[in-house]
């Protein structure tokens, strides 16, 4: 098995993302009857050019990606597929890459059909991931395991990228130069899935004057609509982005103009792909913290498990949630894993303040006045040489926040050091780029002790010997649960009793 | 003096059009500054390809409409055009063919500047009408003269379709075969400088499938929002294109989208060239009722100097208004004037039922199960040789509606020939395409009795030796009004007074 991310080994952030965007545009999302029969269906594709790369997949029905070796035969694709003619119903004519087959022909039989090709886009229930986990050998495996079971992966992955290709048809609408562009956990490397798709609109490549004619005295401009702050120029453009996937985008339910919040969104649930999308604009820290994120995972492959399986923990035990509210975000906890691992002594991963020194002239960034500035050039990062196993660290993980000062000290991995609280709250995490900010300000006391609490009672699970001991069968239907399958269980402790599973 | 449409005479609404908006597409509307230099001007833009036209007028500010020779110029110009960087103020990135001149250089001399070559996109106020018409020599002069001020002008026709290009780039970056065109007044031939600019978007030319593909038992469809409704589907398309005028559309003010008027539309002032905009949807009734107005129009010239003229009187007593109400609209007017021209003996044009029965194969029209069949070609058309002046038509018209059975009788185009009332309502005139309907229901008695009345005024003023002798004087700086100008002063008559003037 080879993780997915691992073919892009050493690639940036921006590499990947362009070539996976590019990818995507030469894409195309197909709806298919179940009946289907894959030679035919790619023998009739192949008219238009040659298939470089497709996949079948069920939500809501079954869903194919085919990307197409060239752009052209996309467009060649497009001229060929008809409006829908059928009687008695009314259609908003707006023609995206997001397509139906019909099938005229006779029902093929049974052998040829679609179904067991599916992959699945979700991660598996929880009782049956604890059930896969007890028949592993270790906890090492354990973790591995887990990490392979919920991250991204080859085809979800591109999956994300279609659909904000295909969202970035709509916006080019109107601003041709722009572009949508994933970030999150879409994209940094710590994405489970069906986590949700966050984008934002790119507007930078919005400029003038590219033609190169003689002076004059005399200049043109574009004339533009006026607005209040850039704030008010986000709202617009979202408003109107929002209100045409409302209305024109196929597949696209529930939207939401989400335009009062700190940093204006358009929310809805993309069927065909069953992502839950958050589109924002000019997001260019956000997407900072993105390539952050992405760096640390790929410095090191234990931060990437370690995150994996504290997020799964912390979901599992109801600390995280998928609503927003008093509780502990994703964002949040994977910080507090990097933190962790900036602890270790030797460090796994180096401060952020340490990458910053390291950065080029090209990784200097300054947005809105935060120094965004590190090194992007992975060759140049030295790693040190800890050894410590993901079962080591994953026990020292609960250790460690089991008895951290929070009442006192915030969380800084821009130092890899705690500091003095800045300012009263219960949980304390400095926003890496945003220095003044500080990114857990919405937990509250209850919240961060059940945290606390659970850190505790997992933290003593792993020092009995029943939870420690492998107790699966390879061959057995059943195992009973044991090391990271035990800690996975409801809590038992009084007052940490999980909210939700 | 050459009246704008006498060089398009004979052509058909659709030719005219065609034409009107490939000029259109070749055209960009810039704001100048007043000290603009025209020649510096002119060729500073020739760079980018022969000017085929241009002018200058005011709305306010100076703008200019200038129509390139090719499209390619359009394009090319808009390269060389610089995205606004005034530092403190956001602004939407949204490109137009709307643009700003900037003149970096010394000031010209004032010689140099525009001013004088602005034309004016206003009618005359009626105080300044008046003293113009009473220095005619005739009645059949002055109905001329007031046809001639009030027209739209061969520069007011084209700011109206570059208006309707400007706004079908909006609608085409999500549709790319759609069109937006005028319809109403801005293309009927009865339209007066400042009537407002009715628009609707035509999606007809949406069509899929123009590849020649082999066959095969597979084919693909778009997939595409499902509506209730094709009103529903109006309704989505007029609230995007709404929302996208309202937060982008530079000079784009006051937009309300009335979705759920029986005919949805999206209301809107557009600053730069000081049109009141209506833009609907699928409206192809108003289109075949605008092509029916503009042929009446063109099969005599009489026909157009009435309607000019009953349409002027009406307003200086307050019997229409440029808001919706109880009173009469000019829709409504313009067919009791075609009606009275079809009753002469002989008759000056023929019944809608005549057209029809003329149509050939192509003229075939079916709209929503209307029937909107009539002939297209003039040279089909015999006209019977009536030879009445425009005074005796003006009078006629008077006594004709001064003394009209209102209360049983309904106007009807269609046969040439009252019909009795099919309904109780006031004032009953048949829609000419959709029958059943009857286009005045809105007027109540008080406004038909005004409308009575004064016609009753007109007509006995007109019998009066006074106001039927000309009184002006070519040279004299004040001349009493007489004539046409007579009766467009405000009503003697008691409890017809007029509302507003
Ligand atoms: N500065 C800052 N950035 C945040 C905060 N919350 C989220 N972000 C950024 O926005 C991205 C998307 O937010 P989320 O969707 O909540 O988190 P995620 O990392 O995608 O994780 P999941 O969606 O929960 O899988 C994160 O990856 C961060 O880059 C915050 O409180 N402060
Ligand atoms: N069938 C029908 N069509 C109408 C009615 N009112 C307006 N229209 C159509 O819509 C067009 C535009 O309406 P208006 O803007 O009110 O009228 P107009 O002819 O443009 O005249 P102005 O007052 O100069 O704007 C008309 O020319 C008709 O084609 C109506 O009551 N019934
Ligand atoms: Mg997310
Ligand atoms: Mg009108």
């Amino acid at each position: 098995f080879l993780l997915a991310v691992e073919k892009d080994r050493r690639k940036s952030l921006y590499a990947v993302q362009t070539e996976r965007q590019e990818q995507a545009r030469r894409s195309v999302l197909i709806s298919c009857p179940a009946r289907t029969n894959e030679k035919k269906f790619l023998k009739y594709l192949s008219r238009h050019g040659d298939i470089k790369n497709y996949f079948f997949y069920e939500s809501y029905g079954v869903y194919a990606v085919v990307e197409f070796a060239n752009q052209e035969s996309v467009a060649s694709l497009l001229e060929g597929t008809d409006v829908p003619s059928i009687s008695h119903e009314s259609m908003v004519p707006f023609k995206s890459r997001l397509l139906s087959l019909k099938n005229l022909g006779s029902v093929d039989s049974p052998k040829q059909q679609l179904g067991k090709q599916c992959q699945s886009q979700t991660t598996p229930p929880i009782n049956e991931l604890i059930q896969r986990l007890s028949k592993e050998e270790s906890i090492d495996q354990q973790v591995t395991s887990l990490t392979e079971a919920y991250q991204l992966t080859e085809e979800n992955s591109r999956l994300r990228f279609l659909v904000c290709s295909l969202l970035s048809d709509i916006a080019a609408a109107y601003f041709p130069e722009s572009i949508i562009k994933p970030f999150g956990s879409s994209v940094n490397g710590f994405g489970k899935l069906g986590c949700d798709l966050d984008m934002f609109l790119d507007l930078d490549g919005i400029t003038g004057k590219r033609a190169n004619m003689p002076q004059s005295d005399l200049s043109l401009e574009y004339q533009m609509k006026r607005a209040n702050s850039e704030r008010a120029v986000t709202q617009s453009i979202l408003s109107v982005i929002g209100e045409c996937v409302d209305q024109f985008g196929p597949g696209c339910v529930g939207v939401q103009k989400i335009l009062n919040a700190r940093c204006p969104l358009v929310r809805f649930a993309h069927q065909p792909s069953g992502f839950q999308c958050d589109l924002t604009a000019n997001n260019r820290v956000a997407m900072k913290s993105t390539e952050l994120l992405y760096l640390y995972g790929e410095l090191d492959p234990r931060v990437r498990c370690l995150v994996f399986t504290v997020r799964c923990w912390a979901r599992a035990h109801g600390i995280t949630s998928s609503i927003p509210g008093a509780w502990i975000t994703n964002f949040s906890l994977t910080i507090m894993v990097l933190f962790f691992l900036q602890k270790r002594s030797p460090p796994i991963i180096p401060t952020l303040n340490h990458l910053r020194d390291l950065a080029g002239p090209a990784d200097q960034s300054v947005i809105e006045g935060n120094d965004c500035t590190f090194v992007s050039d992975f060759s140049k990062i030295q790693l040190q040489n800890n050894t410590e196993t993901l079962e080591q660290l994953l026990r020292e993980f609960f250790d460690f926040y089991a008895t951290f000062a929070f009442s006192k000290m915030s969380i800084n991995i821009r130092k890899g050091k705690e500091q003095n609280k800045p300012e009263v709250a219960m949980l304390h995490i400095q926003n890496p780029f945003e220095t003044s900010l500080n990114v857990s300000k919405n937990v509250n006391a209850s919240q961060l002790e059940r945290f606390v609490a659970l850190c505790q009672e997992s933290s003593w699970l792993f020092q009995q010997s029943e939870t420690n001991t492998p107790r699966g069968g390879k061959g057995g239907n059943t195992s009973t649960p044991w090391g990271l399958a035990a800690i996975l269980l409801p809590s038992q402790v009084s007052g940490v009793k999980s909210r939700k599973r």
